[in-house]
């Protein structure tokens, strides 16, 4: 029921009444959808919270200058936000990511939060960027954080957060990897062949960071002199000379199924580089503890090709990718990363002055769904569907509410046709709630205090040839009880759809 | 940790660096409140759920023409919301409340949807009002509403709904009333007194909602000249004669227990006016449909002073409050009206043109977690709390991490301990995060195999006369296990918890 409303529409009728239409970007979501993401969201919290993480909800807008300017560059009108006076004419700004505000809040209130503080939040951002099938401008972020150490086991924890949701959801081993990398590894790489630091090396992050998409041959245009797209577009290159490309290119392929053996690669790499032997042995030191946890490279492997877009990354980065292959109409589909995340040193201090380590990461929370729900892993819908009591003799209205409310009493979904159509109708009304069963209950069942129940899951099949109430008591699937059998009887024809039975 | 951040701050320290605040009127939730609202919102949507209504979640913003105009007119600057412009330079909002984006969705999705509709939605509004204490401008609020029929039953469920939801919050039968009125027969006593419709109605309305605050001698001169306040304020009245004023005073009064008394007493008052008689219908219905459902007058009672301020109620109207006393700091505290709602049969109509009958309410979420909360009826915070795994072998943290795991595995939080800090400052952080158990391993519990577990609930009264680490371990408290036995030892430890036993 998601409404896509790209496309324009004009903003009024004829009769000068507003057309109804959600803003653009943006969507409704409809009950499946919103049940399912919130068992989902559940079952993620339960797991944070096993690891020490304790919820935090900070408000929707932000003042500007506190948010900061952490989005990527490209395809962002007006900076990616929705920012707006407030009546103090100062600038506030929906948030477009929760790493931010946690940093505003740590900074808020350094002086009485235990350190480390480990917090978790669940909540929406909202993005002024292009929208596209798929990409709304108000989506959900589910990130977790640890503030105020510079311990790796807060790096590694990452890694076993993310297992740990992942399979609790049903993912299975095998079915996803990590892939871990550390951002001072490359720095030291690029300390090793002597580029300056500044704004050349966010150019070259750039590049790797489109090797998934483009190949090494994309990427080798993007670190030289450039690369030309599709299109006829022109991206500037970093203008790295021949070897320094094929140092970074070696760089990017020294993957191994071995942690140890890419730590071994990686260590050479970085050659005399201070700050490059520093990453390499924080990702020992992860290898080690990953073991400890029993994060073998079945699920976490070291990949030098991570490292996610974000400028502020400061050490240890981390995703998460699905490797089972799910096809939709014929065609593979690739869910793309569903998790990002790394060490972040610096951005507490923005406030401060105070350099406060911190490190954490953030669930794709609509990509996870789409990979579950493809991957048939949800179970929304699931929940029990209201029993539907139909009404025949409008003046025994109470004696109808009655029922539906001892119904509930029992803790059973229930709820009264409400319409002033007849039976056949409420009959169909009942099939789209997806009603499990009917109540009937006509003068002559009142005369015989009796109900009787019709059993829709399992009437459903027949319910095109039939024509009337008469046929419909033929069918086996109804049952009359006594009244004071109601909840009982209903009680027995939900036990039968919940055995799968048909 | 609500930060209640109203007085004016720097924007600017001077380093020239942002000063971590939030907005004003905006305020961070913390752990404890963020679980306390999570369980009671649980609570009433799966009440919500048992009644038939299922989830919907419309967009945080919304086209301010599709938003509509539906604010109280008082104090609320730039018309009380917050708005902005879009890249395709329309104008749009943040929601100030859920009515009207359901209206809108139902409008956009009529063709669609079956009638009756029946959705709840629970999530965060908007509105750019003067803050005070517990008044914010990010609030939630927690909806049902059932559109698509004009049958009283959804009238009458309303209370059925919110009884059930209070119960299963622990408020008890009794401690709590919901009163239930009907603008149609408020609209009959004026026809019946001859008054005409249009503005001078809403401005009866207004009087007669102040009842509650100013008596019936304020209500008197509102409804005759006007009203000067103690400080010098005039508010001008509608202007009644004195026999209006009285009927409309005798209406106000026509409240008794039984609510067909009120209804015989309401009969009188409208005289010959159609409208008001059809009121009365309505409310007979609805007594009879309580009735069906056992609500009787100790839960619902029909009180003619309800009028809820909103102008778009068409017919019945329902709030709810608690009457149970609950002192603060030796002053009894009043929470106010905790629900409110009624019938509004003309939203949808703004965008279709076609009449839309609806009715619902709002729970007021913060208003009602309030109330819980001074009522002890919050069973937040009692969610484990992580065991905290101390360090003394730096080297062996690959160790501590494996039992970590091997309790989160068990279901267990646990957390290790990551600062740089000794001992006593490890146990210190322990407190601070309520944990319930440290798990206590150094070189000699290594060499035996063994770890310490130190129930922290017992020891906490203790805590301040201990030195060192050779006094806890003569504490009872305090037990060694063999590693293998690291689990069970925990869950030994925090069923003792569970027990209440000290």
């Amino acid at each position: 029921m998601s409404t896509d409303d790209v496309s324009p529409t004009p903003d009024r009728d004829d009769a000068d009444r507003p057309v109804p239409r959600v803003p653009k970007g943006f969507r409704d979501l409809a009950a499946a959808d919103v049940t399912a993401r919130r068992k989902m969201l559940n079952t993620i919290a339960e797991t944070y919270e096993r690891f020490g993480f304790e919820p935090l909800e900070t408000p929707a807008l932000e003042y500007v200058d506190a948010l900061g300017k952490f989005l990527p560059e490209s395809d962002t009108p007006a900076g990616g936000v929705f920012s707006l006076r407030d009546d103090d004419q100062r600038w506030i700004a929906l948030r477009y990511d929760l790493t931010a505000p946690l940093s505003r809040f740590f900074a808020q209130n350094e002086n009485r939060l235990v350190r480390p503080y480990r917090r978790y939040q669940i909540g929406p951002v909202w993005r002024q960027e292009k929208p596209g099938p798929g990409r709304f401008r108000e989506f959900y972020q589910c990130d977790f954080d640890t503030v105020g150490t510079d311990s790796m086991v807060a790096d590694a924890e990452i890694c076993a957060v993310v297992s740990t949701c992942f399979e609790a959801l049903g993912i299975g081993r095998g079915d996803y990897i990590l892939r871990v990398n550390n951002r001072k590894v490359l720095n030291g790489v690029l300390d090793a062949i002597a580029l300056p630091k500044g704004e050349v090396r966010m150019t070259v992050l750039r590049a790797i960071d489109k090797l998934d998409r483009l190949g090494a041959d994309g990427v080798r245009l993007l670190l030289g002199k450039g690369r030309m797209d599709a299109s006829g577009d022109f991206t500037p290159g970093a203008g790295l000379a021949g070897d320094q490309i094929e140092t970074v290119l070696g760089y990017l392929e020294a993957q191994a199924e071995d942690r140890v053996e890419v730590c071994r690669a990686l260590r050479e790499l970085v050659g005399a580089s201070e700050v490059g032997a520093e990453g390499v042995r924080e990702m020992e030191e992860i290898h080690h503890l990953l073991d400890a946890m029993d994060l073998g490279p079945d699920r976490v492997i070291f990949d030098p090709s991570v490292v996610r877009g974000l400028a502020y990354y400061t050490g240890p980065v981390v995703e998460a990718v699905l490797t089972i292959e799910v096809e939709e109409d014929g065609q593979k589909r690739d869910f793309g990363s569903i998790l990002g995340g790394g060490r972040y040193d610096d951005l507490v201090e923005r406030f401060t002055g105070e350099k406060i380590p911190a490190t954490g990461a953030s669930i794709g929370v609509d990509r996870l769904l789409a990979a579950l729900s493809a991957l048939d892993r949800l179970d929304a819908g699931k929940s029990q569907k209201p029993v539907v009591i139909t009404i025949f003799e409008r003046d025994r209205m109470a004696d109808y509410q009655r029922m539906a409310s001892d119904l509930r009493s029992a803790g059973i979904a229930a709820e009264l046709y409400l319409g002033s159509k007849g039976f056949r109708q409420q009959l169909k009304y009942a099939d789209k709630r997806d009603s499990p069963v009917a109540v009937i209950c006509g003068s002559n069942e009142f005369e015989r205090g009796e109900v009787t129940l019709k059993d829709l899951q399992l009437g459903a099949r027949l319910s095109k040839e039939i024509q009337d109430r008469t046929e419909w008591k033929e069918q086996p699937a109804q049952v009359s009880v006594a009244r004071d059998e109601l909840v009982a009887g209903v009680r027995k024809m939900l036990a039968r759809h919940q055995g799968g039975a048909e």
